[in-house]
């Protein structure tokens, strides 16, 4: 959930020398990141410093971020003619930075971090990169993108398809280089009700789940604002639902027995005092250990690490997390 | 759900001679754009034309619509210097202009359409408003308005509860002027968890609703992505539940077989052909009719009109309704 960024002063300092691109496709500046939070917090599992928008980029769409702005894709999709402009070719050595992130990160945390914690991957989902990809950057309802799943919806379904394909391909790489897991990151998933979602989604994150554990790899997936889907899920392979802060655990334990289940703290939360978050960490806990059914869950947040989080939260969230006895 | 609008050839031209406040303020041409898609559809009710921020407006704090922005509150809430600021003596005359409106449209309605609509009022619901209040604008997460509601949650619940007291009291100012019904437009409470909004925002839905409810009017809340709110607001007194395009009717049926339901044919549908349209509705009336408990039901969209939305879509939707038999 974003473990490094804007909030420690490590990543400030590479990102006042390197640009954001340059991190990520740098397998040394990206470690670097990368291993900030578990030097300072004792991290059970590192996650890979990444985008999800590395995938749109790698097709040739160009891919911006604006200062204080949301990201600008110069080439959006809106017709055939788009589509058939994707920069298909060679997707897996543009893109060979992140399995190479990866091998470089894990070498380090076998290296360098006690306990060897586990290493996390991750990439967009598939609808969340259509939605970027169709609307050319933010928006609050995503008009464009779901309007073409309704009016275009063989387009629609080629793209998706398509952006399935490199996102599967992109994990098994991952897997292969070195993660333990990989995480789907919908962000925009919730937007769409669940007879849509069933429809245009659950079935390509079925195919990349079914692609990563034949390598040996499990599958999380995180979709924001996305409690009505949990349903729509149900069978679409995946080890594991990483839950929003407004999803309960018992909402997603009824679903399914086998699911672990990562959450589900408001970010926000940390923004308090250290007692206070032990204090909102050990609620979170308790509710976990009463409502998912005494099977595995992962303590975590239920949304990104926000901009100006004070470290000491997210030790004091870290430390009463550890401190639990079940 | 935003009946009047740029989507309009008439609401336009209004527009292009007069500013968003003009509108608002003048009961002559607020009655003039709500009129328009009364003559254009034949809908069975009309909602007074007006804007959830007319309440921190009459507060003072300077609110603007920047082109193609979200709004921009001058003067936002962080101390509790900046509530005590306030400009809070004479709301009910500055706010004087909403009931003034409600009863010209009233009138006109009962002049010059024919059947006798119904008549809506609505305001902002107190967390929407307290949200861009203090964020100072609109806002992906409002993460300085969710931060003081567990930081600092006295001067949080003040806020909220000053707005609540003038929301209440607009909205029976609207009933006694002709609104058979308001609606609370929460666009923002689906950011709370079910355990915030039961705590800083139900029992403030449950005031209003009382004191309109005294005077006779019915009352309505939308929350937008509010699936996970529907037991939180089990207790709040609402005549009426709108549903946004995710949450199924079933839902909250199971929540309440009191509630009448509103809703929720997803506002990107009206993106298509007149004939698509129509079997969209269908499909949701389908929907009401079998999992809505054979109790009352309001057909109508599950989110605002959205800019560029087809007249013939409209028009498409309000003839399925009515040619639809029970």
């Amino acid at each position: 959930m974003r473990q490094a960024g804007r909030y420690l002063p490590g990543y400030r300092a590479v990102r006042s020398v390197h640009g954001f691109w340059d991190v990520c496709h740098s397998p040394e500046l990206s470690t670097q990141v990368a291993l900030e939070p578990m030097r300072l917090f004792g991290l059970d599992a590192a996650i890979v410093f990444s985008d999800i928008l590395i995938v749109p980029e790698a097709l040739g769409l160009g891919v911006t971020f604006g200062a204080g702005e949301g990201p600008q894709i110069a080439r959006p999709l809106r017709t055939e003619a788009d589509l058939a402009a994707w920069n298909t070719r060679g997707m897996d050595e543009r893109l060979a930075f992140l399995p190479a992130a990866v091998k470089h990160l894990r070498a380090a945390l076998d290296e360098q971090i006690k306990d060897t914690p586990a290493l996390i991957g991750f990439a967009g989902a598939p609808f969340t990169l259509f939605a970027y990809t169709v609307e050319g950057g933010g928006s609050d309802d995503f008009k464009r993108a779901r309007v073409m799943l309704h009016e275009e919806p063989a387009l629609a379904k080629r793209a998706l398809s398509q952006i399935a394909d490199f996102v599967g391909a992109l994990l098994v790489k991952e897997v292969e280089a070195g993660a333990d897991v990989v995480q789907l990151f919908d962000t925009w998933g919730g937007l769409l009700d669940a007879h849509d979602y069933a429809t245009f989604c659950a079935p390509l994150v079925r195919e990349i789940s079914d692609r990563v554990r034949k390598k040996g790899g499990r599958v999380m997936i995180f979709i924001r604002g996305g409690g009505h889907l949990l349903d729509a899920l149900a069978g679409a392979g995946v080890d594991g639902v990483s839950l929003d802060w407004r999803t309960p655990f018992a909402a997603a334990r009824r679903v399914s027995s086998d699911w672990v289940l990562q959450g589900n703290l408001d970010p926000v939360r940390l923004f308090a005092s250290p007692e206070r978050v032990a204090e909102a960490t050990r609620a979170m806990l308790d509710d976990m250990k009463s409502s998912s059914g005494g099977r595995r869950v992962i303590a975590n947040l239920g949304h990104g690490i926000m901009v100006g989080t004070p470290e000491a939260s997210v030790r004091a969230m870290v430390d009463a997390v550890k401190a639990a006895r079940w």
